[in-house]
């Protein structure tokens, strides 16, 4: 599979293709959920993840929905499938009064196309916008991936570091490992090495003693909800970043399309938190690294509070110093 | 190996026997060492770890040298085997005068034993001195492991925790994962259970969170160097927990024997923290994780400054708010 065919998600006649990101960077695989379980399963499972890749699954797993079921399908379990990325509720209720009147499969299919293309387009706009906030020669730290695996294509987060990147505005790129799912030391580093772009990976401890080096400008992320108040919930270590930036004089940028951010949740106090098994952080490759009876605590996700954030890039302008009313929104 | 018997390093006549680090929790298992290499290269490849353990380690590499090379023995390479941990110096500093004077083995044994002793009753005096800043139903976080394995036995931070449990002032104890060598999950979690007490692992990136949930009263370490003026280096990710320690009004307690507080070292700035190679993070378990092409970055240490500090810990007393002048360290 060469760069120019990545494709986190794809469409055929038989269902919907994903790319199995749990076995990436050693295996490029893909996985056919070619019925509504399937999806569900798949998102339940992490085969795709990223708040905007999970919200144009959910879209196509609504096209399944009607193909098995018609227009009575009923859409709670895949709502149901992870609780934080509002994403996923964003393009059901988009694809929800389609499905419900659809006369045929290709109407409903029209619809997830449109948000699958949309969301690249909103990508490569947010890259745009982000990149036009960094002055050249810009070091940047991420976390996670919020790249093309985690959306239809190009990236929040890594799509503001790809087109700074073109402009030749791009320092060093670091990127936080990211424990327990190393999202960022398996999709990360891949995903930047196969547009050539050079990355060096840390371990979330040394995020704060590379700041205090002077080696970090911007620390850029996405995000899986944005409140009205702009309290951005994101992935677990996130707010820890934003703090130790703020300590350090180091720049935020939170990037994720509007469809991420939830006018109904006045803040981000509001936001339910995934937790998942401790058993994703007592175990590794599947084998056992801490002593039988310890117990852990996973959440998914924290939420950084908008005082500790520069500016949130979407596609429709960009929100700096969140601290502002809902009104002053888009720019 | 019942609990009784957890010895980190002990004396037999035909070598220092060390407890393999690298090997637990799975796997309880001594490595010898015959000579003063074996002892070089076992502090080296963390066999053995912890600042204190390693000065106590070397004490006992001097009695090897005499076996070997007599009074005139060279030194050099066991007090370059890591930089970083100022114990190894100290305990060389005072075993090098014993050897060169020395008419048998039983004299430098002797010194190297008395070493053994004191660290572990300095230990004790820690717990007790540490255990006394503690409010009944403290949650405690602790990073790495500053335990019995990081010393001769019962532990700096972990000595202070220990102690506690027996005075019943202990709520719950979190212990950060700590990447990239995961020595909370694998030795802390191991230990803490020996002795029936409860912990729950998380990783680094969610300590931050975990504080802002009011989960946290007391973030303890250890310490691996600790400047005059009051700045320590500890393993890193200790810098992270101290900003967000003081973001949140959780207290910062350094545990470490007076031996680690290095006086002709003005400032943190000036401690040496040692690189370890990047293929740690890069690789786990013997697999690779990252994309081939990819750079990590992988300091061992990072140093929290003075003023992040709530109280040092050692033997001799309790240094409060180590913005204070040198004469004040010893209460």
């Amino acid at each position: 599979m060469s760069y120019a065919t990545l494709q986190t998600l794809r469409w055929s006649h038989d269902g919907l293709y994903l790319l199995d990101q749990r076995k990436l960077p050693q295996v490029e695989e893909e996985l056919l959920c070619a019925d509504l379980a399937s999806v569900v399963s798949a998102i339940k499972e992490m085969v795709v993840r990223g708040a905007p890749a999970i919200g144009v699954t959910a879209a196509y797993g609504v096209v399944l929905a009607y193909r098995q079921f018609g227009r009575e399908a009923d859409l709670t379990r895949l709502r149901m499938a992870r609780p934080t990325a509002v994403n996923l509720n964003w393009a059901i209720d988009r694809m929800q009064p389609v499905l419900r009147s659809a006369s045929s499969e290709d109407v409903v299919l029209r619809e997830a196309i449109k948000i699958h293309k949309e969301d690249i387009a909103t990508n490569q706009k947010m890259g745009d916008l982000g990149a036009s906030l960094l002055e050249p020669g810009s070091n940047v730290l991420t976390h996670c991936n919020a790249g093309a695996l985690a959306t239809a294509g190009y990236g929040t987060a890594l799509g503001v570091i790809r087109t700074a990147h073109t402009q030749n505005k791009l320092g060093q790129v670091y990127a936080d490992e990211t424990r327990p799912w190393l999202q960022g030391a398996r999709l990360t580093a891949w995903e930047l090495l196969r547009d050539q772009i050079p990355v060096t990976v840390i371990v979330e401890g040394a995020a704060a003693w590379l700041m205090k080096q002077g080696k970090v400008d911007w620390v850029i992320t996405g995000a899986d909800r944005v409140a009205a108040n702009g309290d951005a919930a994101n992935k677990i270590g996130t707010y820890a970043l934003a703090l130790a930036a703020k300590a350090h004089g180091v720049k935020m940028m939170i990037v994720a399309p509007s469809s991420t951010i939830d006018l109904e949740c006045s803040s981000g106090n509001l936001i339910e938190i995934e937790s998942r098994s401790g058993e994703e952080i007592l175990n590794l490759n599947g084998e056992r690294i801490a002593a039988e009876g310890a117990t852990a605590w996973n959440p998914v996700f924290d939420v950084t509070p908008a005082e500790l954030i520069t500016a949130i890039v979407t596609e429709k302008g960009v929100i700096k110093y969140p601290k502002t009313p809902k009104h002053c929104l888009v720019s």
